[in-house]
C-alpha cells in the first residue's frame, strides 16, 4: 500500500501530464484527452496499480487491438461487455418521446450490404420458417418517410453473422439495405433472430471468464435506419421470447425495442411468423 | 449537452456492469476492473462523449494495438508519454531515502543481451568517445553486493537503439549484462548518451503531434539493477550536460538520476568521459 506523500508524489505527474496537453490546438481534443488523463490517473491511484499489473494490462490491451480485423472489432466488443457503448449511445442519443431508441452498433456491422426489395428474402441460405417484419419509417408527426433506408443485419439460426463465416455463409446471408416505398411503408423477409454466444476466443473471451460472466446475447436484429433530413438511429429489434433480455451480455437491451412475432401463414398456406414494428425518426439536429 | 435524466439513465448502466462483475473469481481482478469500469464511464460522461468520438477511440487504441511487434511496445510508449507509467512508478516504487530510485521501463527493453565481463565495451559500433562508468552496487546499510546484475541498454549515438535497427546495428549494441565483482564493482564501457525522438511513425507520434508536444527523450542510460535478496531496480542515468531534462516526453526524469560525465584520459593517452555512479538496492519484500 502507498503512502501518502506517494500519492502526491503521483499527482504532481498527473498535473505535469495536464500541463504538457495545454498546447492542443483542438479545444475539444484537448477536453477529451485531459478527463481522459486524469480519470485513468485516478484509476492508479486508487488501486494502488502495480507495475506487474500494469504490464498485464499493457499485454492485454496489445492482445485486443492485435485481435482486431477488418470483420472482428475486439475493442469494440470489449467496449459493448463493460458498458461504455451503452453509456455513450444514452448520452448521445437522447431521442424524444415516440421516436425509436438506439442500441450499440456492436462489432459485426459492415457497410456494403446488397439492396433489397421489399418483401424479398434476405435468409439466402437458412431454413428457418420465414418472418415477415413490415411497417412504416415515420417522422415524429406520424407523417410517412419514403425512401428512407433500413440496413439490417443478424445472425443466422446457429448464432453467427456471414461476416463471420466468409466461404460457409453466402456473403450477403440475413443482411440488406431496404427502402421504403411512396408511403413509408417497407417489408422486410428474413428468419427470427437467435440468441448467440460473442466471440469468446479472444482476449475479451478471456475477460469474460475471469469475471465468470455469460457471453450470450439476447435474440435481435440489427437496423441502422436513415432518410434526408432525419437523424439516423442505429437500433435493434428484440425478440420478445427468446431468453437473455435481462442480461444481455452488452447491456443493449431497452424494454421500447421488444417485439413479438406472431405466427402465421403465408399466400400458399406454409407457416410463417410476422411482426409489425414502426420506426419513428427525428429530425436532423 | 445531455440533460440530468441520460446521466442518470448513464449511471443505471454503470450500475449494472459493477453487479456483473461482482463475480470475479480474483478478488484484486475485481477491484482492478470495478475502478477502471466506474473511472472511463465517469470520463465518457464528464465529457458528454459522442458515438463520433467513441469511434475515434476505438479506431486509435485498434492501431496502437496494431502497431506493436516484438520489438515496438505501442501501448507503452502511449502509458510513457501520459505519465500514467510514471504514477505506476512511483506508487510501487517508494524507495526509502538513500535507495537508488526507479523510472519507467520503456518500451525499447528486450531481454536476452550478452554477459559483459567488468572494462568490456558494450559499444560495439559506435566511434564516439568511450565513456566509463565505474562504481559499486551497495546495500541501503552500505554494504558491498557481489554477483549483482546490472542489465543496460541505451541508444547510439544517432539515437536507435540495436533493437529498432536489426541488420543495421550489431544486435548487442549497447547493451550488455555487467556483474559486480567480489568488492560489489562493476565497470561498464560505452559512450555517452544522447538526446533522442521517441518514434512518432504510429499513432501515439499522430497523437502528440496534436498535442503540440516535442518528442524527445533527455540522454539516458537504461539499467535493471538485481541482485539475490534484493529488490530489483528499473532505473536510469541522466545527461546532465544534456537538453531535455526538463520536458522528458515521458515524464522519466527524478533529480536524483542526474550525473555528470568527466572527460579524462585513457591509459594509451586518448580521451575518455569516465562517471562514478554507485547503485543502492534495498532488500527483498
Amino acid at each position: 500500500m502507498s503512502s501518502a506523500s506517494t500519492h502526491q508524489a503521483a499527482d504532481l505527474i498527473t498535473e505535469a501530464v495536464v500541463r504538457n496537453l495545454a498546447g492542443t490546438t483542438d479545444e475539444r481534443l484537448k477536453e477529451i484527452l485531459t478527463s481522459l488523463v486524469r480519470h485513468v490517473h485516478a484509476f492508479a491511484k486508487e488501486v494502488d496499480l502495480t507495475e506487474a499489473e500494469w504490464a498485464k494490462g499493457v499485454e492485454f490491451f496489445t492482445a485486443v487491438g492485435q485481435m482486431c480485423t477488418p470483420t472482428r472489432q475486439e475493442f469494440i466488443l470489449l467496449s459493448d461487455t463493460h458498458g461504455l457503448s451503452s453509456v455513450v449511445d444514452v448520452l448521445t442519443q437522447n431521442k424524444p418521446q415516440g421516436a425509436t431508441e438506439s442500441t450499440v452498433l456492436g462489432p459485426f456491422y459492415v457497410p456494403g450490404s446488397s439492396q433489397r426489395a421489399n418483401g424479398e428474402s434476405m435468409a439466402e441460405d437458412d431454413p428457418d420458417t420465414p418472418a415477415h417484419i413490415t411497417g412504416r419509417v415515420l417522422a415524429l408527426d406520424g407523417t410517412p418517410i419514403a425512401g428512407a433506408t433500413i440496413d439490417v443485419w443478424q445472425t443466422n439460426s446457429t448464432g453467427f453473422y456471414a461476416v463471420q463465416q466468409p466461404g460457409e455463409q453466402p456473403a450477403q446471408n440475413l443482411r440488406g439495405l431496404y427502402t421504403t416505398d411512396a408511403e413509408g411503408r417497407y417489408h422486410i423477409v428474413t428468419v427470427r433472430p437467435v440468441e448467440y454466444q460473442i466471440p469468446t476466443d479472444g482476449p475479451v473471451g478471456d475477460l469474460l471468464r475471469a469475471e465468470q460472466r455469460h457471453p450470450w446475447r439476447a435474440a435481435h436484429i440489427h437496423a441502422i435506419v436513415g432518410a434526408p433530413g432525419f437523424e439516423r438511429v442505429t437500433t435493434h429489434i428484440f425478440d420478445a421470447e427468446k431468453p437473455y433480455l435481462d442480461s444481455d451480455a452488452v447491456f443493449g437491451v431497452k424494454d421500447s425495442l421488444v417485439r413479438t412475432f406472431s405466427p402465421g401463414t403465408a399466400q400458399d398456406g406454409s407457416p410463417i411468423f410476422t411482426l409489425s414494428h414502426d420506426f419513428v425518426l427525428v429530425p436532423a439536429r
